[in-house]
């Protein structure tokens, strides 16, 4: 059943207005990593929680527990799983390249926030649930869905005056889900030490990106700005190129008849399932699975374009390889 | 460099007011599928636009493109594409658990917002960049930094009092893509018609699930909700009712020394590696790459426990299968 939307409209400039101050609020969030011990009402962090609840997604599954931990004990058990896993991360898993892109926030693998905050919210994105019949329900675009949530989290961590710290810590997610007694059909996605800034708490000098670099305003004659540097315009790659702006000429998605191929039914149930097929004579590996990548891959390369979020139950038309 | 943080702290009674308060508001917050055609002042959307910029991102990627489309030729032509897409995915993709799933939303192909709709932000998320010296730059997760940052968009939003719809065009990425001129290390993940709503808007009469079953407090001993239904607990598997609440035998990462397989530099572009590989004596087809999921995979089925979202350049420790 439908209802009347329940809606007041401002006058245009009321609008604007709450739209630059709700701008300028939000510019003064920053990530810290240096908390006080200070308590949080458990109302606040309840108010908050419930704002995040109020979050679109995917299908209305919300299918989002947020896990909130404040004794001492499981912090500290939290901090050394992590902490060892990060240790391995830092000094063997992350390599050059991604280590020193970190540089900039001197994280190590030492998280006193860990233990220092007062409250951890440790995100779980469930896959699925269960119908009333047992069968599996599976939630369609669970990992958006958590996201945009943690989104209006992190937005209600900071308009109720608190700071939080957005991470994802690597490889410990089943070790954490199982001692939080989370089941499996939960994922840890992201845990937010949230509190107060420590005294004299510094964070890192970042510069935003202007909104030029993050809005393209397509009124008709659209032209993209380009990732690449302007300087190198001859190690650019063919396809960084070409624009075709025109509807034409565009995406195998138009040629879908030539080369269309079907499979019906590819996923059954809730795993994913890899496999080998070949479309128009290349060998392809197939992966597919709910909430997951499904790519279409000539062995040992995958074009980005034939990668696409999908969920389950799905039929699948392959429209070009 | 690092600076000190800008913060003042609220008196307690403010924080608790406050995180009611912004509750209250976004508990009011609706998806809206019919819009008024009334023109949005373009100074609004650019507010709501650089607040969504405020985001946290991995390693301050900032990894987002807003795409904002207003021209009715360029709605239309988004429609076309959409509309021809959905019907496809509706009558043949999707399934019947599926539009079963959907049936409450009253949705179809038919997507007259598309057109109705002053304002479409189209939301890119960005692969990777390019560096300085035209080296590729990953963006690490850049799936969830982006929805996390339009979880901020759609708060501002609803803030400045309009509304919007969060949708997510299934199999239309590429094709808009190539028509907004935007890149190949883009993605299109999310498609916002944003607006006043049509007078007399309807809205599905949908319920929140309460706090206490979207919040888990971990006091001492932690013992999390079912996601069963608890009549039957004769049909649960196993796995969803064993829930060690110790860190001693829990999981296969504590084992790492018996089964570890260690593939060095497995990936070394940024394209996605799919191979096949005996671990333990059981063949695994691997799939990785940047932002995707890894799988390891015994081949025709795939645990949860051992898909991870990692970024690239990685060294990958393979730890159970
Ligand atoms: C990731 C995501 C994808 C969605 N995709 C669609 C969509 O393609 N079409 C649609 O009509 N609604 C879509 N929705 C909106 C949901 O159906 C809606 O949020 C849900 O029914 C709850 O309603 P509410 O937002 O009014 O609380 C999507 C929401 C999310 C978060
Ligand atoms: C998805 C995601 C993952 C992140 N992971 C970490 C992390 O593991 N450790 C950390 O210290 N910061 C992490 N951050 C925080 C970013 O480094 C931070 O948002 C960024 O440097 C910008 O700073 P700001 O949030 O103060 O604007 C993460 C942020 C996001 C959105």
């Amino acid at each position: 059943p439908h209802i009347p939307l329940n809606y007041k409209k401002f006058p245009a400039d009321e609008t604007l207005r709450r739209a630059k101050e709700f701008y300028e609020l939000m510019n003064q969030r920053r990530t810290v990593r240096s908390f006080s011990s200070e308590a949080v009402p458990m109302d606040v962090i309840k108010n908050i929680i419930k704002t995040a609840g109020t979050a679109p997604s995917g299908a209305h599954t919300e299918p989002w527990t947020y896990a909130v931990v404040t004794s001492l004990e499981m912090k500290q058990k939290i901090r050394e799983i992590i902490e060892e896993e990060e240790e391995i991360n830092y000094k063997k898993r992350m390599g050059k390249v991604w280590t020193t892109d970190l540089k900039p926030f001197k994280t190590n693998w030492v998280k006193e926030y860990l233990t220092e905050a007062p409250c951890l919210i440790l995100v779980f994105k469930q896959m699925y649930s269960f119908r009333a019949d047992q069968k599996k329900k599976l939630h369609y675009y669970n990992e958006q869905s958590v996201s945009i949530a943690t989104g209006i989290l992190l937005t209600a961590v900071h308009y109720a005056g608190l700071v939080s710290l957005t991470s994802t810590p690597l490889n410990c997610g089943p070790a954490i889900r199982t001692l939080l007694g989370r089941p499996s059909s939960e994922k840890l996605t992201l845990l937010l030490p949230v509190g107060y800034p420590s005294k004299d708490c510094l964070v890192p000098d970042l510069e935003r990106k202007p909104l030029e670099e993050i809005m393209g305003y397509l009124k008709r004659n659209y032209r993209a700005r380009s990732p690449v540097p302007r300087k190198s315009t001859q190690q650019r790659s063919h396809r960084d190129i070409k624009r075709p702006s025109t509807l034409g000429n565009m995406f195998p998605c138009e040629n879908k008849a030539a080369n269309e191929v079907k499979i019906r039914n590819l996923i059954r149930s809730s795993s994913s399932t890899t496999y080998t097929e070949k479309i128009n004579g290349t060998p392809v590996v197939i992966t597919t699975g709910i909430g997951a990548e499904i790519s279409i891959v000539p062995i040992g390369y995958v074009r980005a374009e034939d990668t696409e979020t999908i969920p389950e139950t799905i039929r699948l038309e392959i429209v070009a390889v």
